[in-house]
């Protein structure tokens, strides 16, 4: 493993991913639209024993199928971050559409090799959807091929976004005057916003305020679609990324909204 | 029918709703994630032939089954409106997010009696969940028997609307007021807010902007699963309300949200 070239995925890492939503689906649908405890974490987000119980049964499985990879997960923190694979994972992708009985949730997993995303699933339990992709690939939707819009004009583009709460001030105005030049703008979307995206039905989404839990799983799909996602700057997304990400169906709608939201 | 007392519903009316449900499924589902072409209407809300033809179709089992009935529709208006019983329609409620592949849309079926609402129903097809109630009976999920949460209080409230876009800018000032106090505020909705509220899982939902055939139907789903639905200032909805809705799971929850949301 000492080439230069990014490798050909082991076809074995797509079935641990499988593996780890089979795990992820019996912790999170047991607790969903149950009573539960929420706690508001340091960065005002929620977090539930749901979250904290299926990230800890998949790091668990993990740790058993791969010892050797590393593992970041958004509610127990990072392990052997210098591992030659990495697999980043959010449990619950919109817990406060979880804790309020919305089908809009998901589980995030990425699998960075020396850092860069070779392989991102989004699994939505409730609509019973698998969205995935190997770099270099096609992404799926339940094993059919998709593709992002051909949009490339803000005029015609569908917007998406979570809430107009993630936004500092100013990125909030970038941000509203990017959308009032789109045909549609809407809120409330979380992961899912990115799967409209990579199955065409979506051309844009903006946000900011994200982790790196958030955004790894999505590279790799919306780059399979044939979509563009970048930081705001362009730049690709690390672990390291400021959180604002844009992502869009084609080179020429990205470099569109770039032109907004970037600072040069 | 010369009872001043409502009477109780015959039970083929019911009957009615959900064989509407059945044609409106046929023809929403056979356009969604297919390309449409979207007209702005005069109000800016998007419409495509998939809410036309619905509505056409619901409209065209209505004459035939209840000839004597009024029918007040989204997009294709009044007729015979004043009958003693008065359908109201939306064929698609969450136009944005059906022309942009998001499963949160639905279809809204109203009964009025002498303009009361004795009957309402919301059918998710993506879900594959259908919620009702007549009044005075018990709200119902999918043939279960529904219940609003027990929340008293705003700082406990998870509270939901669709879009900021929706509020002019006084009442968004009172509705942003009012959204910081409870725990949770999410955007993003539409009808299926009014679903979770009577589920249990949201306990305070407030928009604006509204028309008779987004909110008549959610009349007595709210109010059969325990909850409480009216305008801003307290009223009673009715087909003349101004379209600024306020729902919630507890009497207390509701008034202190109308001390916030009121002009008194």
């Amino acid at each position: 493993m000492t080439s230069p070239v990014t490798p050909v995925l082991p076809e074995n890492f797509l079935a641990s991913a499988f593996a780890l939503t089979d795990v992820a689906r019996r912790h999170t649908l047991a607790y969903f639209r149950t009573p539960l405890d929420v706690v508001t974490k340091d960065d005002e987000s929620p977090v539930t024993i749901a979250d904290r119980e299926t990230e800890a049964a998949m790091r668990q499985w993990l740790r058993q199928a791969h010892p050797n990879h590393g593992i970041l997960g958004e509610e127990h923190g990072c392990e052997r971050m210098q591992a030659e694979y990495v697999w980043v994972l959010d449990p619950i992708d919109g817990t406060k559409s979880y804790i309020s009985g919305s089908p809009l949730w998901g589980t995030l997993i990425a699998l960075l090799h020396r850092g860069q995303p070779v392989l991102g699933l989004m699994d939505m339990p409730i609509l019973d959807e698998r969205w995935f992709c190997q770099s270099g690939g096609a992404a799926q939707w339940n094993g059919r091929p998709v593709h992002a819009s051909g949009c490339r004009s803000l005029v015609q583009a569908r917007l998406y976004t979570t809430s107009p709460d993630t936004f500092g001030a100013s990125d909030w105005q970038r941000f509203d005057v990017l959308s009032r030049q789109c045909v549609l703008r809407r809120f409330g979307g979380d992961c899912y916003s990115y799967a409209q995206l990579a199955g065409g039905h979506v051309d844009l989404v903006v946000e900011a305020g994200l982790q790196p839990y958030d955004y790894m799983a999505l590279v790799c799909l919306v780059e399979g679609a044939g979509g563009c996602i970048t930081d705001w700057q362009g730049a690709p997304l690390t672990v390291s990324s400021d959180g604002r990400v844009v992502a869009a169906a084609t080179p020429e709608l990205h470099a569109q909204a770039l032109a907004v939201l970037s600072d040069s």
